[in-house]
């Protein structure tokens, strides 16, 4: 698990978190056990339990009721990971073979199927309809992005609508929901629960914006897998939407980027267009935008520490750099 | 939906239940729509609600609450259908293309994943944490029977054991719940929960172990979907375990079975020599003894009207022909 300096205040209980779905996900299965707890030591920020955590601390911080739904959002977002990786075709993630590289297509759907089910166990205990009732709720979204995801695909032409409804399926969404339900399961105000949520919708948006932005700009090294996915995937990002109306060299830019097989050099050469475009100053305002969204909604909430936490947290999604 | 005789009793809110579940799934999703109700509209017995409605029917029947359970456990069968497809390879199931066929495994994912998020819906609306924490536990089950059938394909030496542990899961522990749950939430007596539950598990695997029979002797036309087909994925079932032990020829037909890809005259040769070793008569023994088994555990129950419609359905189930 990667540990940000952000989660200080909620250290020791993000690493019980990690520690319960471990032995949460362990012991009942023979055969899913080294998928699972693959995906699981892959680590990654943790940043959906993170985010109820903290939510929680602007209350009464019932850390039992906080501990399963954090589990449950965990559990959720690496069910659609190991689903995403059979989807976008991916080999690694977080600098290790994917489960679909190593298992294939099926055990990266069984492991998914897996994971939900486990979720599904722990929103029975949890026992507290709204909680299943959101989380329903965000998961026929996020399957629906996934399929958008794929219909616009090497499609060139699409608006920003399409790209916000995808990302928003994507992303927004589920980190939203994480903060919601620690407000939610604290007892929160109901206005209190809605800001949190408005919150975490807007610092999401901006995290997949960062998260795309990354992959025209980043090192392969810090990002954990190789730049330039989502343009071999035919995914099309903010930087690409933006790029294709500003760049001078648009029309080689589409060329490229349609274009279903890549060599390395093509890769390259889509990437340097875009970043000559302009596209990744322009895609970072909307950055801006976001995480300024994102904090305002703060100030609907009690000025505790953790709001200060908070404040942080949206400028280092904004300055992340993996 | 291929309307049973033996439903008679429910037949008017088995249809309701599958208008229902065509409400539920088609409004609101504009992409998923055509796979989901694809999959909806290819039917099936929907033997999965009629247990759950004609449990209901030893007790008070309250249809309000044995709905959205029926409905929940129909949305669970089709997501496991969907993504089986996807770990199967199958092009057409119930003489319909299957969602993999027409739109490809990404599809699938999605829609199964779409699915279980419904299903997760209803559970919600339901609120009765044991009803949840059943259909989690099942659901756990599964997933994990799903990779077993993958980690025992081709093995010609797996044991029975290792078959009834894929059977359970991959079919009874489902039909199991779905007569469980429909005491359940009718408030039977617990002891009438358990038979049910014990009458469906046994019923469920004499289910399992007749379709693998009549992916042997059925013709293609009554089955919907090409025979042989369990030979050809290589996945090992009971009369191919009988008769890779009784076969005079067992050695030709084993060098048959491990082929992975295998010429129509091979799977021809191949059904022909289980049909020849007489695995066929050894495996109907052991649905008879599951038929057997549950039609004892009926006498347990009130002795209703409904108790002899379960009695017919045994039966059915071991004379079926689709």
């Amino acid at each position: 698990m990667k540990q940000l300096w952000l989660f200080n205040q909620i250290n020791s209980d993000l690493h019980r978190v990690e520690k319960e779905l471990y032995n949460f996900i362990k012991p009942d299965f023979p055969v899913l056990e080294d998928s699972a707890v693959q995906l699981l030591e892959a680590g990654g920020k943790r940043l959906r339990p993170a985010f109820t955590l903290l939510a929680g601390k602007f209350y009464n911080y019932p850390i039992d009721k906080l501990l399963p739904v954090a589990m449950a959002l965990e559990l959720i977002h690496m069910a659609t990971l190991v689903h995403d990786d059979v989807v976008d075709d991916s080999t690694t993630r977080r600098g290790r073979p994917t489960v679909k590289a190593k298992w294939g297509n099926i055990v990266s759907i069984a492991t998914g199927d897996y994971l939900l089910a486990k979720a599904l166990e722990l929103l029975a205990q949890i026992n507290h309809p709204e909680v299943s009732q959101i989380l329903a709720e965000v998961s026929i979204e996020m399957s629906q992005g996934e399929i958008q995801q794929i219909k616009a695909s090497y499609d060139v032409r699409q608006s920003l609508k399409q790209y916000y409804y995808r990302v928003k399926r994507k992303t927004a969404l589920l980190i939203s929901a994480s903060c919601k339900l620690g407000a939610l399961v604290s007892s929160a105000p109901r206005r209190e629960v809605w800001a949190l949520g408005a919150y975490g919708h807007s610092l999401g948006m901006a995290f997949q914006i960062v998260d795309d932005i990354l992959d025209v700009t980043a090192e392969a090294s810090q990002l954990g897998k190789p730049v330039g996915g989502d343009i071999r995937q035919g995914i099309m990002t903010l930087p690409m939407i933006i790029a294709l109306r500003e760049s001078k060299e648009a029309a080689r830019l589409e060329e490229l980027l349609i274009k279903s097989e890549k060599t390395e050099s093509e890769v390259s050469e889509a990437i340097r267009l875009i970043k000559e475009s302009g596209a990744i100053d322009e895609s970072m305002r909307f950055v801006d935008l976001y995480i300024h969204k994102a904090k305002a909604y703060l100030q609907e909430l009690p000025n505790v520490p953790t709001r200060k936490a908070l404040v942080d947290l949206a400028q280092f999604i904004k300055e992340r750099k993996f």
